[in-house]
């Protein structure tokens, strides 16, 4: 369509997810307009990326050292371990402000048609923990979806052999400043199921 | 919000145009994750648009030679030129496989409340072309908002002193494929009283 590198350009930002043939034409344009500068400063930090980035061997967060922040910080709780799917994830619940306890990110969700099983998520390295540290209650806060509750479900199940250890799980129910009109079935499902004493 | 390198590529991909925060954070993980061979591909094509575009001598679309494709086509009609204002536009106009003539890219539309003004458009090359070649119609193509209007307005004003120069202007009014009831009011007035014989 383009001429030569333009089209190139465009080509390779399509190919990153959300972007689509006419956001990745207005970004090209965006970026040959641009000073020099800005774009070799986004060559540069995806030269760090591509280079830098380590993720935390305790948890598989990502990370600029062996350990990351929150592994590292002693005041955080080391019996308390959250299972998140992804580092995004992290910060979801560390937005909270209310989970002093620390995480193990698995890298993703089981999906067996897309080939990932457990061997492909930090599934051995949570054992590991488990057994080396003094957990004493994990928290599966995987997506409330088939995926992550698939997830859910095969934590819980080798999870349970581990004596004195309190297997949780994130609740489902209604999200807060929502409607109960706009609810979906099975949200509003999980809310009844799950009620509590007042 | 994370650490190092992986924040500096979330921060420098919300700069770019379209991009929110939750998308440059999407995508940084995809880069994240992505074969470093990929990464590399991008940050090639980065260098090659910052080092290697020029703008066509003639038209000033964006191409890999000094005188761009069309440009050098002799097969296209040279005493027919539209102007357009970016280089995307050119190639909207290339799709509908209508227009048979060169081109003539702005760079932008009149704006004076961002320092656009016709020094900062290529409207100095434009008049230079119609003096020199023998250029007999010039379609005005720029955006139907405001900022496309008024470039069309000016140009119109400037363009009427050349003897035998026809000043042409895209039609207004309502799309193909549209609705009447659900045009707006500016669409439909312009549909109106553009309206032809049959």
């Amino acid at each position: 369509m383009y001429e030569g590198p333009v089209q190139d350009l465009i080509d390779e930002l399509g190919r990153l997810p959300g972007i689509g043939p006419k956001s990745a034409q207005r970004i090209a344009f965006h970026l040959l307009a641009a000073e020099p500068a800005d774009v070799t400063r986004l060559q540069e930090v995806l030269q760090q990326v591509k280079e830098g980035v380590v993720f935390c061997g305790v948890c598989g967060n990502v990370s600029e050292q062996e350990t990351c922040r929150i592994c590292a910080d002693e005041r955080r709780d080391k019996t308390l371990v959250c299972v998140v799917e992804e580092p995004k994830d992290v910060l979801a619940v560390e937005r909270t402000r209310e989970f002093k306890g620390r995480y193990h990110v698995l890298g993703g969700a089981l999906d067996p048609l897309s080939g990932v099983g457990p061997d492909q998520l930090r599934v051995r390295e949570l054992l590991a923990r488990i057994g080396a540290d003094d957990i004493t209650e994990v928290i599966i806060a995987t997506d409330p979806n088939t995926e992550g509750e698939a997830t859910a479900t095969y934590l819980v199940r080798i999870l349970r052999d581990f004596p004195g250890l309190n297997v949780t799980r994130l609740a489902s129910g209604l999200p807060m400043g929502g409607d109960l009109e706009f609810a979906d079935e099975l949200t509003l499902g999980r809310a009844l199921s799950g009620r509590r004493a007042l």
